[in-house]
């Protein structure tokens, strides 16, 4: 009999009990004060607080997460998405505590946290990545070699970089050296490393990923690509499976071609490869890899049948990948929309609160992940995503249209959600049309650049 | 463009509700003064007042309905399960007046709802009947003459039956005479019509029905069937899809038996063909045929990914059956179990009254039929069911397993329902073990006979 502890909150954190409650494995969740009254408190078998309400001294708090494995006697802990989940330190830290981490090795989560290193690793692998560099370039000399081989437009990145930090798209030679420059003291400030890399600008994209779990031996699976194009300042906003826009050649391409490297790589875990994918030319080029469950994934349960979670656990906990290849199918078409607290008529602003309105559209072909109920109030102190709406379908015209009507019966108040602009955007007709790139929403002047 | 009106209420109102906006069809809803705040009002396109909370004067007033399609200019009536759905004299009104039907003709509605045509008709169009009358008996001669055929035990049914009135079951000779009298004039106090037939009693069995749909020109598709055999007083607990006891090849012959039979009725709409299996004989006994959709359809839709109530629709407005035979298969098992506002802890009386504390276990393979929400207030004047829960999987234990922690998750009071109950039918080793016939309460000692 083992026991899990879940390091995360909200939905992640209730949909990972119910699979461990599927597979009979007790679950402990630990809760930040805020959450004292949350869901996945009363749903797991134990709970324990770690903390105060800021995340810094509770969720990414790895000491008071231990600390709460060891007094609960979990032997494993599920990371979720987002808080601690890529965070090596974390992972490594469970390793030396002698507890299951339900992901892949500290060892391996560095690898692909170091987003050069992940570029030449992919690279190595098999793997389609953007022109650029090796690895990390080291003066300005080396960054103008590159150009000469991939040609403007380029963008500097930083090796440990995310959410746009350390970032600068470079059109020509006049503001290389100023980009170049500022780009490392940026990405100095941000993650204390001022190493950087460069790659191809590819300025029209999707943004494609593949989801994939290996057994850590060298066997791996995919579970088919993600099409995860519509938004917001880098935030995802609606994803779908399969990807329509892929021909069953390319299809079959990206997906063996990813599957390949990770079992070469010897991955362990649940992960997902993403890609931007260039229509016109059909070529993927590989962005980055997250090392975790993601959360989109469900768009892929939808259309394989497949548990992931499940998977997740199985391969951690009983070193099994208790699936074939040649048993995941793509069987029909679905979408996740992301229902957020937040005021999509002035500028997004985060919309924190009581819920004491909540009506959810139910019913065939429709799936709701969420920790919310009547009568719960929204922490200021998390992100913003209150419930993924997940409609399956024949096909991609059939979800939309399904989904529109999903959005249009949800109600939750009195707090602001975006649930009207994921309608208009639902309606929208390059949408409807699959005419779409991951600037989908500052192309067609939905919101300004 | 057209316009449909569900006359109907509840969770099968909302649901077809559903599907019509999927559709593009507009949609009127009809309510008794105690639905004025009843979700299926709210989500229609229109809706009509019908008359006062009791059924008699607004849901089963077949005028009243009629005049409601003709002032909001409704093409055609959806009429659901229960109420007018089964009564040919409301089909016949709807054809008197030019408004669609969507359901079979007056005159199929009224060779159905004859219990011993109805058997003689489908014992004509080849399907296994149980040994019995050829049709009404008018004396006790008659009987007598049956019985030295089939032997006792048999039961005596009225021809206009239902809900076991009229109903008697004959052990042997010496109440005979009584049995008849009583049944003759049950069934006239009861049906105004004391005609009887009789059939041999079949004491222990499963109910599988087969669901079909026809187009009235003699196509038909069937949908594979059903196992409901966990029954109290005839009403069905919990349904299952596909009948995990069949063989493939008895459920070929049924299932095809079944779809042969009812295109060459001409049958058109869906239905659902219900039989008595015998297990330890591989028997199949026809009981009866419902001509309209049924509360258990959707797991049928689980498994076959088809939405019923589309094709219901299509037949009847349209003239179409959009899906071939070969396209409908097999994926997966679903039950669903009926949530129903009644004190299992007391004689399962019934228990309306408001909703304050609604918590659904929602997420991956879990469907939700219902139209209830927070503050919602059940009226005590409408039949007791307030949710079907439906859970879907690879096969029987895991939906099994699955089920159990829905039904632990949800919260629905202060009122009193029948989820403890459900629960521990979940978990009743014989219920796991499929060890189950239609007198599986009984048999078990769960309640007194």
């Amino acid at each position: 009999m083992k026991k899990v502890l879940i390091a995360n909150r909200g939905e992640i954190a209730v949909r990972i009990i119910r699979t461990l409650r599927e597979m009979n494995i007790r679950s402990v969740a630990v809760y930040s004060v805020a959450d004292k009254d949350s869901l996945h408190v009363s749903l797991a078998d134990e709970a324990c607080c770690i903390g105060p309400a800021k995340s810094s001294e509770s969720y990414l708090n790895i000491e008071s997460i231990l600390a709460a494995a060891e007094i609960s006697g979990a032997d494993a802990v599920h990371p979720g998405y987002g808080f601690l989940s890529e965070t090596p330190g974390f992972a490594r830290r469970c390793e030396e505590e002698g507890i299951i981490f339900i992901g892949p090795t500290s060892e391996m989560m560095q690898k692909m946290g170091d987003k050069a290193e992940a570029r030449a690793t992919m690279r190595a692998a098999g793997v389609p990545v953007i022109p650029g560099s090796d690895g990390p370039v080291e003066t300005l000399d080396e960054v103008r070699a590159v150009i000469e081989d991939v040609g403007y437009p380029v963008v500097i990145k930083a090796v440990s970089g995310g959410g746009g930090k350390g970032m600068r798209f470079v059109h020509d030679e006049s503001s290389l050296e100023k980009s170049y420059k500022e780009a490392k003291k940026e990405a100095k400030n941000a993650f204390d490393d001022d190493r950087i890399y460069v790659e191809r600008y590819i300025p029209k994209a999707r943004h494609i990923e593949v989801q994939v779990v290996g057994d850590g031996n060298g066997n791996a699976v995919h579970l088919y690509e993600r099409d995860c194009s519509i938004q917001r300042n880098n935030q995802k906003l609606i994803e779908e499976a399969p990807a329509q826009i892929l021909t069953d050649e390319s299809r079959k391409s990206i997906t063996e071609t990813t599957r390949d490297a990770i079992a070469k790589l010897k991955y362990g875990g649940a992960g997902t490869v993403e890609y931007l994918y260039v229509e016109e030319e059909d070529e993927f080029h590989f962005i980055e890899m997250n090392t975790r469950i993601q959360v989109e994934h469900t768009v892929t349960e939808q259309i394989t049948g497949v548990d992931i979670v499940r998977m997740q656990v199985e391969v951690a906990l009983f070193n099994e990948l208790n699936i074939s290849q040649e048993e995941i199918e793509i069987d029909g078409f679905a979408i996740e929309v992301r229902i957020n607290a937040e005021d999509s008529g002035n500028n997004f602003m985060p919309s924190p609160g009581p819920i004491n309105m909540l009506h959810f559209a139910l019913g065939r072909n429709v799936r709701v992940d969420t920790a919310v109920y009547p009568g719960y109030k929204i922490p200021p102190n998390y992100d913003s995503m209150i419930a993924k709406l997940i409609v399956s379908g024949r096909d991609r015209s059939e979800v939309i249209n399904k989904m529109t009507h999903v959005l249009d019966e949800t109600v939750i108040g009195p707090l602001k959600t975006n649930l009207d602009f994921q309608y208009y955007l639902m309606q929208h007709p390059n949408y409807n049309e699959n005419i779409v790139d991951i600037k989908f929403l500052t192309r067609n002047e939905i919101i300004e650049e």
